[in-house]
């Protein structure tokens, strides 16, 4: 029923509570989205570390007495959909070793794009590797004697790494947060009841009642321990920024908060943009709900062309596995939302949503509507046409799966069956967001890649190694 | 979490399809909201019934092997939360039986209120209860020998229990459907691939494609077997009609018809009615999703004042057992829906909510805005005050901690901490239907009991019973 | 694997003990090998029932709060295996319903041989069978209204069934033992801690320290309340007794004692008669164990030849699941027994095991004796062969596949590629008990059958009459 | 319940077979008994591994598809109770890992005396441990460059580590049997359908029809490749073996053979030993099953005292969690094993166990006996008394709960309340072996320890460490 870029990774982390596994346990919930693959908790109390994780959603991880065995005022939390590295439960994280340093803990947003080389020349040292997921790369760089003192280690440790990252690092002793010099993924700080937390998404803080302080900087290294925050810089000279857009048009809550930008706001303002560009005469605006519904009401109060939700999303969808059904047309489409037939019976009208990237839905979903009775169906998307795979942490299909890159506009028009089809373009898409174009990573939609990569990194590529 | 009054049951039935079991699954589906507690399906293959029944949902219970051993084209299945008869698996409908008739199983919607008197008198003759389901009644009435032939024997059954009732009942050659005299609660007639199909709410039609054909009249019986569909009147002197207006405000489907009249139009309806009768002048209409989302557009539509979803509803809620945080203030509320600060901060807000029950949760509605520096907060339901419990199968609380029947207008309106507050009225109410008023039953709201009840009719009857 | 007469039922019951469920739990563990089908206690707390049901072994079953529920100082317990009924949980026992006379829950051991006609007739006035269980025609007649009082209605019932059955009954107030006037299934009262206890066999009372007082009498119907125990004899003319011999032979665990014979010595006994019967020249005695280890003991001790343990019994078979395996000869036998090759090579071997039913199990020992190199392998049986199906509650194969109703003596030794094959007596297993062969059924034996029965009665009568 | 030294780990491994993970299931099945806490499999696939592991028994972790998806033919297995490392799936073996030589997978049983330091050694340069288990040290030994060839890194992983290990390695494209130079641990070979096969105990070749070949030799590394077995001697000077006595005493499968001595008869030959050293006046010889069967067979056999299986094993003990009861007396040890009280009433009685460890079990048994009216009760044990700790993989108290560490022998028989406590003598518990004394470890009894150990070293030392 995934019709879309799987959610990745939400990290969380926290350092002097009383309630530290209890407060993780809340902020992944509110995570959730970030991956619902598998999640864990480790704690550090006293340097005792406890952890605990599972496959599955973190409601059902965490019940019964999982939680209060995680004892210890500190903690971090991860909540994962595999980008490298299979489903299983060894891949689960925070991954946790000992080491010279004693224990350790991480966890990880993000793609590292050099995994297989950094962990080829580990290897020839004589290192072991129990799992096939990057951060465990990140792990053993950390317990390598370094020259210098602990902050040289990690400034070494993320100076050999490129790609995508945002951290939690879990020690005896503190909690660190580390953003890439591009600042691909959000990582933001904040405060609760005196201490600090760090969380993918500002909305994992208010669920907890937490402050929002500031996000952390691109290339920075938190260290957070009982004196309070000190802040590295590891890559001073570092200035290309590519924090990635997708945030803003999909993945990221749209009640989160990111470089001072409420995603709400910035999605409604995609769909007055869209209106701008594309100016359709319709009866109604209809979002996809929920990923199409900020633009749609954008577009609506620009347009004045009246909102009506006549898609109705079915609130027990994916509660739990419901398998596809051979029997009924469209299932998937139609389980997801139902359409109100006679809403749009005889009517012009405007569907918006987030994006299309293989087409099928889509195309159900116009299907649906005109065989409801719709007049018109014009499409609208809310961000431009993606042209190109993502190789910082983003499951897009392969580039010979996504529909644009392989067909004109018009083609996809007519395979979609609808009377018109506009996409934002990638202008009014950096406007909406009131921020400069040179912040943002576009690569799938403009080629542009802010970090090279070796093309033949991809998801299992750690696990086709294995059998070389 | 749940503040509100409980969903109730859920029936289907389908006759004469190859893949009864299926379809009645992907029926149960869709009326899910109308019971999380338990269900079941029934199917009988040639006299050989086979049955499945389970705790939890829809979608947890017919997981791996359960389906595809329910053969047989005739099926009849009940999703369930308890009203009569208490919280286990015995209880779970379809019940079935063996009897004089053969092979029997009913699944019920609605609540007895003549069920003890009836039971009392059954004992009396020998026979033996095993659930505390009022449903067992109707079963053993049906088991009953009876002058005259089958028809006699159904309408004696009808004729002889009182209250809200509807049916789905399958013998070893019939689809049986049933609705009480008052109509208390839908039942719709459909048809697939040419076979009939039964269920509470047409939603369940759309997603398996079957159509509409027409409602079963209030004291209709329709008994479909492999010569078609024949109706009985089994009260051809029974005028008036009740039909549960609460049905329309809260707890069908949107995406249902019923009576003809589409479930989110007349939902629009009662917002627009309300923007009518109280006007208020504020910046903007943010709804109480998802029950307040249609009243609120209706508002807006009507009032012209722009419409946002400031309230984000989680979409991870209730997918598994979150236990509520004492750690957390307002965390039931907090979880369940996060406020986007920033879009309310300074502005006069209009929120719209279905209805208020005991109170407490619109309360940290009102407290969540106003933290965020809402300056106004005017808060607008889309139905009367609920004044009297609902003795035809809705779960509200006692009277005694019904807020309306113990406070004022103002009352309520200071415990909120509101700018001010306002109710629909009945008429308006009754208005936004497009029906007369006698159609309905409006008991909780004016006090007004189609049926008599006797007054210690309780969920817990049947088990206290027990204990005498 | 199981190449037997499988168990059937075992039945508890307690008056008046502040830990009735949790004695009932254990009473039920100790009673597990007469039934690991599924499992369930009913307690009565001053009128209102409890129960708990499973599928699996009872202490599977009953594991976390499970018996914490069942409050009450009154309890009965049933562990089963299917003779009548399929598998299923609503089949588990104890059942339990509501009638005129209040709450009233039954166990049942044991087959009634009349059960279709009485439920005919019982159908026919108007009542509805929910299982298909034969006691469930027990409960329903315990619930027709009688001339008389409480214990005509009890003798009335037990005077319309015919067949085996040993029952606990449990009313609000009451609990009831009653044993068939045949008294086929064994039924023992005990005392513990001044409270009354039933029990199918004395070794529930050893584990939880009771007293052994006596066995119910055939034809007793034995009611325990605050009063104290009172007997009612309800086949007073009754004079023919027919206990299941079978029991001593196999069923009943060797630390039982029936009718004043311990089970261990009565078995002793019969290796005892044997080796009088059948003297063989032979270097070792070894058992099949568990069952043949009584009997072997017995002919070692009587003839003088050495015992020796053979055949190791796994410990860990059972405990879960564990496919047959396609892959491994003989899988089934010797997963459950691994011999000790080197202790019968290049010798004469007597091996002993209670009886053959179908031949395939023990022909796979001997070939195991024989591939290790046994220079002679002589089979003795402490039972004579059996000829007929049980109709009294065990779960034989057809006659058809009853080896000795097929098969000359020869025929079998020359199957089992066996030296010698010889079976104890009918008068030497009836001289091992050291009771008069009167008191016997002996039917599976001799065909003698106490109680007339419909050939018709079988395992599933009950299901199959449902798509008649 | 369990009294007693707990089991350790059994391990198993096969070469060349396409049914590799299913015989190794199997074999692993046939080893239960040194392990209960977790088990897994590891395959190789042309290279590619294949794991699966869990906790509980082997029967329960293996089914559904588990096996199934366990390709290749190669295999190694493992189940385990831990001796090092705490109880948790991550501890559980095998362990794998990717390093410079390509996917390898460790199957270990025995404990290491030196591991603490060596992960010391390893942490320093660089090298990270994700678990607490100590043949995880073994797999990064592994995985270090070596000066030479394959061999040569074998060999100094193994004399690097010190105390007791038989380890199963797998590799892409090998089998490695390896024994410590001591021999503390079993290890066998054998061949089914052509294909090398290896395991702990012989009892797991009988099972899958496995031929016997030879035991690895202490000191020995057997690498199984396609070009058949070759045998390298990591030790050629070490001179001094000591396996494990404890093996023959109780620890081994009866139906195992060891250094060509059949268990069952070295433990019926310690009996008719204990029987010449102690002649006592008696009625009755019987066992406390099943340790305790062999040695009172021995006794009887020795002594002509008749032999009676008083003492009825419970065929459900163990088959799932059973909690201990408050409320009954000596439950955890009636529970197991019931008396049949009427055989040894007023008689003279001879009980045989294979140890005493904290003497509370036996003590009650003794308890047991008298209260159903034993004229006398003698203890025999079948060893020497346990005085000191084992470090070797044995899961003994700490010698200050080691009763006869702390109590003179006339201590000890008045606290059990038995007539008479006899123990065999270390040389009668040698001389019944038939093997020089010179071959064993018998440190627990003699105190004389093989191999130096750092006395910190306990079960959870790897942990404590953790928190330093
Ligand atoms: N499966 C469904 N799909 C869409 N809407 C539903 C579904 N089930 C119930 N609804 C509607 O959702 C509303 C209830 O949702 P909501 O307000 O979020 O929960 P609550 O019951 O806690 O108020 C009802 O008005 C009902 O009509
Ligand atoms: N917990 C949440 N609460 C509210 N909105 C969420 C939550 N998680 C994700 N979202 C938003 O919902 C949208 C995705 O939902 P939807 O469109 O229904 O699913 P799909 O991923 O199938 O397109 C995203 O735009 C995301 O920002
Ligand atoms: N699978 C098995 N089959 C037969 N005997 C076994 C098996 N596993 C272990 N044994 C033997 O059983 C004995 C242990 O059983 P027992 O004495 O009943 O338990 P405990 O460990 O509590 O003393 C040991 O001597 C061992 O050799
Ligand atoms: N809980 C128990 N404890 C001891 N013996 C039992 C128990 N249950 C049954 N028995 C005895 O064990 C024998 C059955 O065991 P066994 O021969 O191993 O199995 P099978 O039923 O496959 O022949 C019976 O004779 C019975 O009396
Ligand atoms: S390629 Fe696209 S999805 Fe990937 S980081 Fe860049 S903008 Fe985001
Ligand atoms: S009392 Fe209210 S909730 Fe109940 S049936 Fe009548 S209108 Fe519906
Ligand atoms: S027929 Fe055989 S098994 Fe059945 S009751 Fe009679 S003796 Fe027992
Ligand atoms: S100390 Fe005892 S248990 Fe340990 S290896 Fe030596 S003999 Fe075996
Ligand atoms: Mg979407
Ligand atoms: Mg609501
Ligand atoms: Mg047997
Ligand atoms: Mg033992």
């Amino acid at each position: 029923m995934q019709h879309y870029p799987k959610h990745y990774c939400g990290v969380f982390g926290i350092f002097g509570h009383p309630n530290a596994a209890q407060l993780t346990y809340y902020g992944l919930y509110a995570l959730q989205h970030r991956g619902q693959e598998s999640a864990g908790i480790v704690t550090s109390d006293n340097g005792h570390f406890n952890e605990y994780k599972g496959m599955g959603l973190v409601s059902q991880i965490f019940k019964g007495e999982a939680l209060s065995e995680l004892t210890g005022n500190m903690a971090i939390g991860h909540t994962r959909y595999s980008t490298t590295g299979s489903s299983h439960i060894r891949n689960a994280q925070p991954l946790t070793g000992n080491c010279r340093l004693g224990r350790i803990a991480i966890a990880h947003n993000g793609n590292l794009t050099n995994a297989a080389q950094v962990r080829d020349e580990l290897e020839a040292q004589g290192l072991m590797f129990q799992t096939t997921v990057d951060s465990e790369i990140v792990l053993n760089l950390l317990a390598q004697p370094t020259l210098g003192g602990h902050d040289n280690n990690l400034i070494e440790t993320v100076r050999r790494i490129e790609g995508a990252y945002s951290l939690c690092i879990l020690t005896e002793r503190e909690l660190i947060g580390v953003r890439d010099p591009h600042g691909f993924r959000p990582l933001s700080i904040g405060k609760v009841d005196g201490a600090y937390v760090l969380a993918s998404e500002t909305c994992a803080f208010d669920l907890i009642h937490a402050e929002f302080i500031r996000d952390v900087e691109p290339g920075e290294i938190v260290v957070i321990d009982k004196n309070g925050l000190r802040s590295i810089k590891a890559f001073p000279e570092h200035q290309r920024r590519a924090f990635c857009i997708f945030e803003y048009v999909y993945f990221a809550r749209p009640d989160s908060t990111i470089a001072d930008r409420n995603v709400y706001k910035v999605r409604v303002e995609m769909g007055r943009e869209l209106a701008r560009e594309h100016p359709v005469k319709a009866d109604l605006v209809i979002p996809v709900p929920d990923s199409g519904n900020c633009a749609a009401l954008g577009y609506s109060l620009e347009s004045g062309i009246p909102f009506e939700m006549a898609f109705v999303r079915n609130h027990y969808v994916g509660r739990s596995f419901l398998q596809p059904s051979q029997l009924i047309r469209d299932f998937d489409v139609r389980v997801k939302l139902n359409l109100i037939g006679n809403l749009v019976k005889g009517k012009r009208v405007i569907v918006v949503d987030d994006s299309i990237v293989r087409g099928t839905t889509s195309k159900s979903r116009v299907n649906n509507l005109k065989e409801a009775g719709a007049k018109e169906v014009h499409v609208m998307v809310s961000c431009p046409p993606h042209m190109n795979p993502c190789v910082y942490g983003i499951d897009f299909p392969d580039r010979s799966k996504l529909m644009a890159a392989n067909h004109s506009l018009e083609e996809i028009r007519q395979y979609l069956n609808a009377d018109s089809l506009h996409y934002l373009s990638q202008d009014g898409m950096v406007k909406a967001t009131g921020l400069p174009k040179s912040n943002f990573c576009m690569a799938c939609y403009d080629g542009n890649y802010p970090v090279k990569y070796d093309s033949m990194v991809d998801k299992h590529i750690m696990e086709r190694r294995v059998g070389k």
